[in-house]
């Protein structure tokens, strides 16, 4: 193996857990930095339930930290923390930071790029989109139930960088398939195309992505919002396909019933990730003297959701 | 009193009970069409809290049914029903009628009148619009919170006919502020521009009028939904002035945290007036070839809800 990076998975949440467990199995330098989940995994290892095949990173092959202070310097660090969580990138990361680290942000939506590079530096950043459905069962005990593959792109260059086919290499042998990708933006936005409407629905209304598509009413508004965010990429420089979607709709038809995670985010109570899927597109159409309803509705939805879900309002 | 009219209240749950019993205190002979409040009301009469001074009519004073085949001929019938229980109109009212009998629908939303005039003629039916804030708190007690004025207005014709204003007069001579219209449809398009967003959004959201109005992007959403309830009026032939929406929103801001009706039913799980309230601009819309993209998106939204609530899906 050529690149034998010295890895670290911040946040090391359902995602975390299975992408840096999956590096661990195969042999890879990798070191968590672990906050509810560390006791656990420091007395019992880790424990993934996959369809691509079960494992176990037994406690004493682990490296787990619960404070990065006491981490050594990194060669790539894979942020894969909510996005919610930004607030805590900078003292999470610098610690772990060499002059040639590059910092990997395996998050969803918009403007997690955007949060490394301003305390880190846009020439560190690359940006990871997973295509999964991972959930954490209970403390140490990961289950992984659909997909898995992710594309990775540069944030402040376009094309394939020599690190982008370095990390995607060792992915790929690690049961993990990846892709570099030309074009991160470009990747975001049609990753966006699906979140809004789906995660947004899905959360609002509790509802799986079949539910959604069950009549001619449900997918004219899923169509409606895609549109929306198709003139929301437009307006941020990118032109998707016009018939994304189509595509994304006859792809969602055949996932069943699927839960998103912003969906799952609402049932658990925990903190949905309203800003970076919902909130970025708002902001960039309004800077561009556009209202897009359905999104404004949605994003305003999901925060009044948010507001009742926290008890900031009785 | 030059008009003495036997009148029926069907459906006497919080708005037909508080404004049956106003009649009835008043020395109307009031005939009340009871279900589930059928043995409270036979047992103890009804009570109600109110604003404009509370009261009782007594049992032995009271003239109480749960079949209307036990009920004589009316001259006016006063449907209270919600709109989602306008499938049982025909065997309710039929029993009561004689040639002459009047039908006043004072319910929510559109399509009320033409529920009722597909079986009784279009004649005979005159509707009724409550501006209230009326509860039923347990049985034969109703709580009357707020507001309280009702506008009547001819089903078949326009103008302000003699019935019109001697029903009126029978209100306003009861404690309930009552006013002949000339026009039942922009009087029920009219509220249905407060109705769709703060019935549709309080009841999606769990929301109080206050908090959708409380910032900048709650309001513009009101306003964007109220915008396209003027385009459906438009559709369905009436023009309301353009600034009704910041009318009806500065005449919301002066409620407090008022919560609709809608709101109320999600949260007892009882059935919502979505047809009424939200399905019929729609679909007026839709048969003119427009989608409106907030109302399309809140009926479905509420169907969905109400499918959860129901058990319908699991």
């Amino acid at each position: 193996m050529t690149y034998t990076p010295r890895i670290a998975m911040i946040g090391a949440g359902a995602v975390g857990g299975y992408y840096g467990g999956r590096l661990a199995q195969h042999g890879h330098d990798v070191h968590f930095l672990l906050r509810s989940e560390y006791d656990a995994w420091r007395t019992n290892g880790v424990r993934v339930k996959s369809i691509d095949g079960d494992f176990t990173v037994a406690a004493k092959g682990l490296h787990v930290y619960n404070d990065p202070a006491a981490m050594p310097k990194m060669d790539l660090v894979i942020v894969t923390l909510k996005s919610t969580e930004n607030k805590f990138l900078q003292p999470l990361v610098t610690p772990l930071l060499h002059e040639k680290t590059t910092i990997l942000a395996l998050q969803n939506g918009l403007g997690n790029e955007q949060a490394a590079a301003q305390f880190f530096g846009a020439d560190r950043i690359i940006g990871g989109i997973a295509f999964t459905c991972i959930n954490r069962i209970e403390p140490g005990v990961i289950e992984h139930i659909d997909y898995g593959h992710i594309r990775i792109g540069e944030f402040a260059r376009a094309g394939k960088s020599e690190r982008l086919e370095q990390i995607a290499a060792i992915f790929n042998a690690s049961k993990v398939r990846a892709q570099a990708i030309d074009d991160l933006k470009l990747g975001r936005w049609d990753k966006q195309v699906w979140n809004i409407p789906f995660n947004g629905l899905g959360a609002l209304l509790d509802a799986t992505t079949d539910r959604l598509l069950a009549d001619e009413s449900g997918t004219n508004l899923v169509l409606a919002i895609m549109q929306e965010v198709l003139e929301a990429a437009a307006l941020d420089g990118v032109q998707l396909a016009p018939d994304l979607p189509e595509q994304k709709i006859g792809m969602t038809r055949t996932m069943g019933a699927y839960r998103t995670s912003t969906q799952i985010d609402r049932r658990l109570r925990k903190p949905m990730e309203i800003e970076s899927i919902f909130g970025i597109p708002v902001h960039i159409a309004r800077r561009n003297g556009q209202h897009l309803r359905l999104l404004e509705m949605l994003y305003f939805a999901l925060r009044q959701v948010d507001l009742v879900a926290s008890d900031k309002i009785a």
